[in-house]
């Protein structure tokens, strides 16, 4: 369980007068409880009081789960069998009486769920909107979260290193990807943090183009986006590699993507904003002529999810300061021609940042 | 694009008055449209309206992948660094003028995104939930939908004769997963429905356990609980076998939970209902005095998901008819001791039911 995270929900609790707050997403209930689960369609609640004892409320077949996790306080269990509002509400009523004001996350919270609340609390306040909130809190990341993302940062570069020795032409990306996760599965990294993409060829300009029995061929580049989620925490990085010696053509939108990616990365520190980032990106790439092909943000967040804040992107007037963790992963797509894309996460530090992938940016031609 | 369905949407959209519907959920997007795609935190969106041609809402970057699918009309892209909600209103009122009745997925919309909307058309009946309809016209599986299911059952048994062979004394659960994932991988299965779980011993008492370090150890046990995902379609299936000759004890927990899965299976036919079917499972379990080891429902519907209706559990008084499908999946969970669960997906004729996984269910001695 994060105290520090919960404290400083109450801190905003207090400054904001709500008297209980209810947290509903699996990945929320996760950072504040420390139990890390998926629940599906069936009901997983965190009730934070603002000065009594919180409660975890968990179908029956999570409580013993929920028990041996970090989590310190009671979890309250329900079977299949019985309808987990009504456990709820008597919970609540009988733990801290009616509400005043009940805070919710409005951008995760389902319309059905909140009717349910709503209705039972028909004099209760729920104007007061958890998510900004937690997207604060989850923006500065402390020094254990980060040393969980240098680890999943070193398991993403593992991961390269593995698919890197597969890139040779016949190989055929399914294969790859294939490889790559049958590798760390058996050194225990269980799991990625998003499907894996090997992309070869002109099936890298779709940038959500997904691994086939498309093969390598010969001097064509191939494309890696991959992360892993170590400790609960992601890792998200992105190589684009050669099989054997690229085209000039080819090179030459490598060398691009690369350039975008080095000046951004060393324009991160504290005071730039998110726009000017991109913008930095950005401006590289339309120099060359390839604006209208690098049709995506530069970065995003990352954290206990993948994409989280801040949003690294144009509009996006955030200052970046210490603490904050997210990618930069500009890229040019040429349809039916070449796919490039180069990636680190970073950790903003007070007067720069550090990568969270060590793997070189530099072409590798394999 | 699934012409059948939409059409019943478009039936039950004219019988409620409703003139324009707003699907949210990737997965029911996917449903209607034929585009599958997980968007994360960007907004997807399908609108379809009573007696106009209906647009998809997509990600910029994920346009070409969205026109490349079985969808038949307009494709509308945004940029990251635009606000999709500008657009989205602009072209709704441009194609079909103000809403009169928007219907939402009140199960799957979130508060935000509901409130962008209900602020925009303020004069918009916002009652109708689409939710309680998708779950109806999911209930029941099209020839081509059942097609789809087989397949994806057919795969879960390669899976389970896959990691059959790798159980011996001394190999860990996390290896025998990696091996099946791998195998099914380099065979083009791409994706599971759910992290497969091998849990060996008393490991298995946990109906949530997470395969680990663990290792199969003679004599004891072993559950397999799987899936994979085909043409979108999900298979979900678990066998519980032996290393070695098992004790008399265990060979009897898993004799009563054959008993119950079996009886369950039989009894499964048009007119029966989802409690009745239930209890049929759970008195075989309480006969025996293992009542309180069963604590789940008996099952779950599944199609492009893995949990969707009918819920088979106490109380539920649905009638089960012709063309559900749902998991049988009873089990004895006696902690510290011993796991087993026995689960086959059926599909639901006019006189009786055809599991999707073939893979027997008399104890399998490794």
């Amino acid at each position: 369980m994060n105290q520090e995270k919960v404290a400083e929900l109450r801190k905003w609790m207090a400054s904001n007068e709500v008297d209980l707050a209810y947290i509903s997403d699996p990945s929320h209930i996760g950072y504040f409880s420390g139990f890390e689960s998926n629940p599906m369609e069936r009901i997983l609640a965190l009730f934070i009081p603002i000065d009594k004892d919180p409660f975890l409320f968990a179908p029956g077949l999570e409580v013993e789960d929920a028990k041996a996790s970090s989590w310190a306080y009671e979890v309250v269990g329900y079977l299949d069998s019985e309808d987990p509002w009504t456990i709820i509400t008597a919970e609540i009523n009988k733990r801290y009486g009616t509400p005043k004001k009940l805070a919710v996350e409005k951008g995760q919270l389902v319309l059905d769920r909140y009717q349910r609340l709503a209705d039972t609390f028909s004099g209760t306040d729920f104007s007061a909107d958890l998510t900004p909130l937690i997207q604060q809190l989850q923006l500065y990341k402390t020094e254990e979260e980060c040393q969980r993302l240098i680890e999943a940062g070193a398991s993403a570069d593992l991961a390269f290193e593995i698919g890197f020795k597969l890139v040779k032409p016949g190989m055929t990306e399914e294969a790859i990807v294939a490889e790559i996760e049958y590798e760390l599965k058996k050194q225990g990294i269980k799991e990625m943090s998003f499907p894996t993409e090997v992309l070869a060829g002109p099936n890298a300009a779709s940038p959500h183009g997904s691994p086939g029995k498309n093969t390598v061929k010969e001097n064509e580049l191939v494309l890696f986006d991959l992360g892993t989620i170590v400790n609960g925490y992601c890792s998200d990085a992105t190589r684009t590699v050669a099989c054997g010696t690229p085209t000039d053509h080819r090179k030459k939108i490598y060398d691009i993507v690369l350039e975008a990616q080095l000046k951004a990365q060393e324009a991160v520190k504290p005071g730039v904003t998110a726009a000017q980032l991109d913008k930095i990106a950005r401006d590289v790439i339309e120099g060359y002529g390839y604006g209208e092909y690098f049709n995506h943000r530069l970065g995003h967040g990352i954290g206990t999810t993948i994409h989280e804040f801040p949003s690294i992107v144009g509009g996006n007037d955030m200052e970046i300061k210490e603490g904050m963790c997210f990618s930069l992963e500009p890229g040019i797509y040429l349809p039916n021609d070449v796919g490039v894309r180069i990636e680190d996460c970073v950790y903003v530090t007070k007067d720069g940042c550090i990568p969270f992938t060590k793997t070189p940016k530099e072409l590798i031609v394999l």
